[in-house]
């Protein structure tokens, strides 16, 4: 009778919160896109439904119309609906416009917060978004519209001084060099470009902002433009913590708890 | 011989990545705050070295060139340390400044990303920091100095439209208000006031931007501020989900795959 908007994180099934985990565990059914790993379906129970509404590249998927009416109708009939989100379900997830959709049909959500790639991809690649000296705060955009035609004011962006976290910029990375030129950033800014970011293929590309955009850019990546982009957090890369032995062990408690 | 920064979320344990829960389980010292709940310690080992560099309102406690001595000297002593931050170790936890005197005296360190109460704030209590058509993006700044003196250009902020995340805004809610007026926010811009964000005792007020900070606002909270504050995400509250069975199970078997 609940539709649980529940973030998965990063990539990183080990940056899933316990809490993601338990709903998997005990959900009635579970809807899902793509990008979500197998390593994180390995959490759902094996008789709960599974919801596929991965959108193909080159293929027709559902709609969001169709994702929508999906999670009211099992949200009518289920006890337990879990709806995966990649990292944080209010940051750019378009979860506010399923849980509209469940809410204008009498069934009940909740949002249970994850970690948005915007921040672990800066943290986990050693690059602190917020810095005392340097930075005093951050701001989030995506790209995935025209600098030129998005409600994001680039300028104002540019003028005010705080770290800027880029999601979905790969191929909109020269127009983005081009606003924040434009809005006054200097052409020395420094640059991070975090690629598969928590991933073992993780990668971190660092520039200055005159050279963003010069050549390609690869997707999925977040950019991290700022000050803060020149220093580093951690020496080490995240894999090097290893392979989890616990994935198992986890599932089989959290079975048990059901 | 790694210092692990180790985010574990804005408060509820539940909140708290599986990766963080190995690791307070690995630790052979763990480093940590007076915001820290017993929760998030019943994690770690009980034969772990703890050290507890909570700096108590009132009484002289340890500086943080203290803090940074100590963890170097955990670090080079012992293999695995983790230093635990709430929320994510890269977001105004000085994550940043405890790395850099680990690498100024040769010890390793990784940061582990980790739930920011700037984002599990909102979304728990059901405010989207961005949605579709209505914000494209948001910003979080701190408000722990006060808005005249500050590094953030609070104009440009206000001039930016996107979402407005404060975090330690609570004593300084007055301010942030005259700031962005003066900036040119409308005085109807809705707020929503987010106090113990993700705790059982958490309670949202929702408001306008001319009234925050007429009567106190209770510290810790997180304003967001935006026209998303005046839309809802949930239609529970994050307390329904019931207390979790589940930490014995999960201390279990984290404890097993020591």
């Amino acid at each position: 009778m609940t539709v649980h908007l529940v973030g998965v994180g990063p990539g990183d099934v080990e940056l899933m919160t316990l809490k993601a985990a338990r709903l998997l565990g005990e959900a009635d059914a579970v809807v899902f896109d793509r990008l979500i790993g197998d390593d994180v379906l390995d959490f759902v129970s094996p008789t709960a439904e599974r919801y596929d509404v991965g959108k193909t590249p080159g293929r027709p998927g559902p709609s969001q119309d169709d994702i929508n009416a999906l999670l009211v109708e099992l949200g009518q009939r289920l006890d337990c609906v879990v709806r995966i989100k990649g990292g944080d379900p209010s940051i750019f997830g378009r979860g506010a416009e399923e849980a509209d959709a469940c809410h204008a049909n009498g069934v009940a959500t909740l949002s249970v917060p994850g970690i948005s790639s915007s921040v672990a991809g800066p943290t986990a690649a050693g690059v602190s978004v917020t810095r005392r000296g340097v930075s005093s705060g951050y701001c989030v955009v995506t790209a995935h519209q025209d600098p030129d035609s998005s409600p994001v004011d680039w300028n104002a962006l540019a003028a005010c001084g705080l770290t800027l976290v880029v999601l979905m910029g790969a191929r909109r990375a020269s127009r983005i060099r081009e606003a924040l030129l434009a809005g006054g950033r200097s052409s020395s800014t420094p640059v991070a470009v975090i690629t598969d970011a928590t991933l073992p293929s993780e990668r971190v590309e660092r520039l200055a902002l005159e050279e963003l955009g010069r050549t390609p850019v690869e997707s999925p990546s977040v950019l991290v433009i700022g000050e803060v982009a020149a220093e580093h957090l951690s020496t080490l890369a995240a894999d090097t913590l290893g392979e989890s032995q616990l994935g198992d062990e986890l599932a089989r408690a959290l079975a048990r708890a059901d």
